[in-house]
C-alpha cells in the first residue's frame, strides 16, 4: 500500500487509450492532428488565447518556462524548497545558461509578497549582481499548500511592478485548481502568470507534460529551446492524445479531486494536533515518532521519512479507498 | 500512401502493448523494475557490460553522449550532413556548452578514415581553436548508407590513434544491423565505439530511445546530465518497457528487416539509372523529374523532394506490401 | 626584424603615457572619470550616439557583440577564414551559449552579398535548424583585404532584409579606415552595422579594446555579460585612458597609416606576380618558394609560413623604416 | 580622503614601470619572454610546482578556478557573503555552465569545517540535486578577517575527505598573508588547497591578477577556457611584467602590510566598542550612527555605508599616512 508518491502511481485507463487510439500513421513531430489541437484545446480551458507545447517531464517545463522569462544574467525569485531549486539538478541553471536562483521564505513552501519583497530588498541594483528577472511558485506547494486566485494575484501585482516574469510550478495544479475551487484562467493569467508547467504526469498521465504561456510572446523561441533541448519528440502525437485525453473530459479534475479526497481523509484522520501542515491538496505531512512509523510500515503502508519525527504520505488518482481507510484507521489507531 | 519518414509510423504492437504492461504502480524515476533489466539486456545484446539509459529523443541522446565525450572547448569530427549539425537546432552546442562541429565531406553522409584524417589535419594544436575531442557518425547514415564493421573498426582505430571519443548515432542501428549482417557488438565496442544512440523511435517505438555507454566511465556524469536536461521521465518505467519488448524477443530486428526488404523491392524497381546511392537501409533517394514526382503524387504516394531532381522516400517497419508494390510499379512505369 | 604579427609589436608612447596619467586614486569599475568619457568621444568619432564598452581582448569585444545580437538558437554567418571561427577556441559559441557559425566563401576572407545569401538559403526555416540572427564580417579581414563603405552597405542591406544583426570584427579597423578613406560612420553604422568591435591592441595599444554599439538597445544586457565574463575591470580607467589617448588626437589613424605605408611599400617591392592577394591593409601574402623563405630568414626577417610555398607578413604602427627598407629590398633580390 | 575601496587606489610605481619595461616587441599572447617566467617566479614563492595564469580580473580567475574544480552539475560551497555569490553576476555559474553555489553561515564571511558540513549534510546524494565538488572561502574575507593556515588546512582536511576541490579567492590574499604571518605555502597547497585566485589589483597593481593551480592537472583544460573567455590578451607580457615586478622584490608583501598598518590604526582609534569585527587585514566595519557618519563625511572622508548604523572602510597599499592619522583622530573623536 503505497502512499510514498503520485509519480509512482499508475497511468489513467484515459491516457493509456490515446496512446492506442494515436497509434496511427500521422506527421511527425508536431505537426500532428493531435499536437495541432493542443492550442485550442488549452485555449478553452484557459478562456484565453495560449500557446502550449507538450514537453515530456515538469522539470523541462519548468527550465524552458525560466529560460523564457529571464536571461542569463538574472535571477529567478523562488522559494528556498522549490522544486527548481533542490530536485533539477540544476535545470533552471542548464536552461537559462546560468541565472541565479534566489531563495525566499515561508512556511509549506509557501511565499508571500512580504516574504517576496524582503529577498528583492536584498539584491543591489548594479551590474555585479544578478538582477531579478523573475518570479516562480509552485502551486500546489512541494508541501501541499495552496495559492488562491487572490494569493496568486496578490504575487503577480508585485512580479508586474518589479518587473518580473512570473511562472508557475503546476507539477500538480490540478489539485490546486479543485482544492482551491477557482478556476485555471483565475490561477494564472488573471492573477498575472505569464507561464505555467502544466503537470499531468503526478494525476495520471504517463509521459505528457504541458507548457503554457499566456500569450504570443514567447512561443517562437520556446519551440526553437524546445529542440535543442531534445525535447521535440518525433512522435509528438502520443504525448499530445494524452494531454487531450485528459482535458477534453474533465478527466485531470476528476483524477485530482480523488487524490485530494483521499488527503483529506487521511487528514481527518490524523488531526490537527499531528499535521505539520494543512493539507489542501494531495500530500500529508505527519508527526510521527519512530516507533510509530515502524508501526505503519509494520502494516504494509510505504511512505518517506521526512526528518526527524515526520513522514511525508502523498496520495494519487487511484489512492485505493480500502487502503485509503486502512490507513486512516492505521493513524488513528496510533 | 506515405513514405516521407520513417518518424512518421505507428508504434508496433509490442511497444503499445509493453505501456499496458507496464502500468502500474512502481517505484518513480528510474528505480523500476523495468528499468532495473535495461543494463542487463542491453549487455546481453552486445555482449559486454554496458552503461544503459532511456531517453525520449535521439537528439538528448546524441547531445547526451557528445557531453560525455567532448569537453566544452573541444569539437565533434562528423559529416557536413550529420543530423547532429542539420537537424537538432544546435542541441550539441548546448550539452557540451559550446563545441564545435567540425563538417567533413563523403557521398552519402558517409565519412572515411581520408576524410577524417584530412580535416584533423586542417586543426592547430594550439589554444586559439578547439580540439577534436570526439568523433561522430551515424549508421545508417542519413542517406540511407551504412558502416559495415570493417569500416567502422578503421573509423574506431584512427580515433584511437589520435585520441577521439567515439560516438554512433544509430537512429537507424537496427536498419544497419540487418543490412550488413554484423553484430551489435562488431558495430560497435569491438570496433572502438565508445557511445551509441540506439534508436527505437523510427523503427516502431513511441517514445524511447537508448543511451549505450560501452563501460562505466561515463554513467554517473550523464545520469546527472540526463537529470539536468529534463529527460529524466518521472515514470520512466514506460520507456524502459517499451524498449524491453523491442529488443528482448528481437522485435527491433524484425521491424528493421521489413523496413530494409520494402527499400530494397523499391530499389530494384528504380534500378540504377534513377538511384542517386546505393539503397542499404530504409532510405531510397531518386532521380526524378518534377513530371515524374508530380506522377508519382498524383497517385498517392507521399514523398519529401530532396533538392532539384530529386526525391527521399523512406519506408517503414509498417510499409504496407502492397503500397510498396503499388509505389514499385509506378516507378517502373516512369 | 619581426614581421609576424602586430600584436607582437610594442605599444605607442600616447598608450604608455595614458596609463601613468590616469594612475591616480579614482573610483572603481567604470565609474572613474575616464570611462564616463568614451561615450562622448566615440560618438563625436562616429557622429552618432554610440555605446561604449572598453574590454581587454577582441575575443572579448566579438563575443560580447555576437551573444547580443544572436540567441542561444541562432546562428552567425561568417566567413569561413573568420577569426571568430578559426582564433578563439569557440568564444563565441561560449559567449553565445551554444549558437552556430555558418560559414561562407570569397577570396581573402571577403564576403560578398552573393556568398552570404548563398549560405542564407541552405537552411531550411523550420526549428530542426538554428536560424541566422547575425552577420560577421571582418574589416580588415584576415587576409588584408578591406571592405569599402559601399560594399559594407551592400551587406548591411541583405542583413537588414534577412533580419539579421551585423557585426564588424575590427581588429584592423583603424587599417581599414586608412586604407578606404570612408568615414568611420560611413564604414558601421551609416552601412547597417550594429556592433563594432574596434581595435586598438595590434594598432599601438596596450590592453584595451572597444565594444561599439549603434544605438542604446544593447547596453543594459552587454553590461551585464561583460561583468559575468570576468571582463569588467576594477580599475577600468587604465583602458578608458588608452582608449581616450589613442582615439583624442588621431594617433590611431596615424598608427594605421605608418603599417599601411609599410605593407604597401612591400607590396610594391614584390610586384603582383608575387603577391597571393591584393595589399590593401597591413598584411602581404607571398609566393615564396622554401628555398627564398630561408634566404628572407637568413637575412634576419620573421615571418609566418601560411601554406605550401606561401609566407604572411605583417607590418606595424612601429614598424621600422629601415627594416621595411632591407625586407622591400631582400624581396626584390629574390 | 577615500577609504572606500582598495581597488580604487592608484597602480603602485613599480607595476607603472614594469608596464614601460615590457614596452618592447616580444612574441604574442603568452609566448613572450615575461609570462614564461612566470611559473617558476611563482613556484618559488610557493614552495612547490604551480602553474599560473594571469588574467585580468579576479571575478576570470575565481570562475576559471571554479570551472576547473566543478562539473556544470555540481555544487560549489561558499560563504553567503563570499565575492563569488555577490559580486560577480553569476560568473561562477556561467563558467562552470550552471553550477550551483551553496550558501554557508559564519560570522565575518568565515566559514567553518562545522559551518561546511552542516550544509553539505543538506545535500541528498541522488540525481534530483547537485552534488557538492568544490569549496571557496575568500582570504582574507570580504569582511576583512583572515584564515589561518590552521584553519585553511582544517577546511582542506575536510574538502579532501568529502572529495571537494578546494579554492581560495584571495583577492587579497596578501593581506592574509601579512596578516596571520603564515607562508604562502602554508595558506594554500600544504592545507590542501587546489587553486588560488592570487589578487594584485587591489594591492596596487594595474590589470593583472594570477590564477595559480597547485599542480599540472588543471593546466591544459585552463588554459583554453581562459582562451574562449576572452581572456588571452594579445600582448600579455603587460600583465605578466606587473605581477613579477610585484612579487620578484617583495613589492606585494609591502604594500600588504602599510594597509594592514594602516588599518589597524583606525581599528585601534576605533576601539572594541565600536568595530563590528575584529580587524585582522585592510578593512574596518564600524559601528556609526547617521549623525557620526556625517560628521566624519564633513570632515572629508569618504566611505561606504554597509547597512543601519554601520560603515565599511578600505585602507590600501597608498593610504597616505596623513590620512589616515586624520582619520585616527576623526573616528577618537567621535
Amino acid at each position: 500500500m503505497r502512499f510514498f508518491s503520485d509519480n509512482a502511481a499508475a497511468a489513467c485507463p484515459e491516457a493509456v487509450a490515446a496512446i492506442a487510439a494515436a497509434n496511427r500513421l500521422d506527421t511527425a513531430y508536431d505537426g500532428d492532428s493531435w499536437s495541432a489541437r493542443l492550442d485550442d484545446a488549452f485555449s478553452d480551458l484557459f478562456e484565453t488565447k495560449v500557446t502550449s507545447l507538450w514537453v515530456s517531464t515538469g522539470t523541462a517545463a519548468n527550465a524552458l518556462a525560466l529560460a523564457a522569462l529571464c536571461p542569463p544574467y538574472g535571477s529567478i525569485v523562488c522559494h528556498r524548497d522549490a522544486h527548481i531549486q533542490n530536485d533539477e539538478c540544476g535545470a533552471p541553471e542548464f536552461y537559462t545558461n546560468g541565472a541565479k536562483l534566489l531563495l525566499g521564505e515561508g512556511e509549506g513552501a509557501k511565499l508571500t509578497p512580504g516574504a517576496v519583497t524582503a529577498l528583492l530588498d536584498t539584491v543591489r541594483d548594479d551590474v555585479h549582481q544578478t538582477q531579478p528577472a523573475a518570479l516562480s511558485i509552485t502551486n500546489a506547494t512541494e508541501y501541499g499548500l495552496v495559492y488562491t486566485a487572490e494569493e496568486t494575484a496578490a504575487l503577480g501585482e508585485l512580479a508586474r511592478e518589479r518587473g518580473l516574469g512570473f511562472h508557475v510550478d503546476g507539477a500538480r495544479f490540478a489539485n490546486a485548481v479543485v482544492s482551491t475551487g477557482d478556476s485555471p484562467a483565475a490561477l494564472t493569467w488573471r492573477a498575472g502568470v505569464d507561464a505555467l508547467s502544466f503537470g499531468f504526469v503526478k494525476n495520471g498521465g504517463i509521459s505528457a507534460e504541458a507548457l503554457i504561456f499566456f500569450g504570443e510572446e514567447h512561443r517562437q523561441a520556446t519551440l526553437y529551446r524546445r529542440k535543442r533541448a531534445g525535447h521535440l519528440l518525433s512522435k509528438g502525437r502520443y504525448l499530445a492524445a494524452q494531454l487531450l485525453a485528459m482535458i477534453e473530459d474533465g478527466v485531470w479534475l476528476r483524477n485530482a479531486g480523488s487524490a485530494n479526497d483521499s488527503a483529506a481523509r487521511l487528514a481527518e484522520a490524523a488531526g490537527p494536533e499531528r499535521l505539520l501542515l494543512p493539507v489542501e491538496a494531495n500530500e500529508i505531512f505527519l508527526k510521527v515518532r519512530p516507533d510509530e512509523a515502524r508501526k505503519l510500515r509494520d502494516l504494509g503502508f510505504d511512505f518517506y521519512d521526512w526528518g526527524p519525527g515526520e513522514a511525508r504520505l502523498v496520495t494519487a488518482w487511484d489512492s485505493d479507498p480500502a487502503h485509503v481507510d486502512a490507513l486512516a484507521a492505521a493513524i488513528r489507531a496510533l
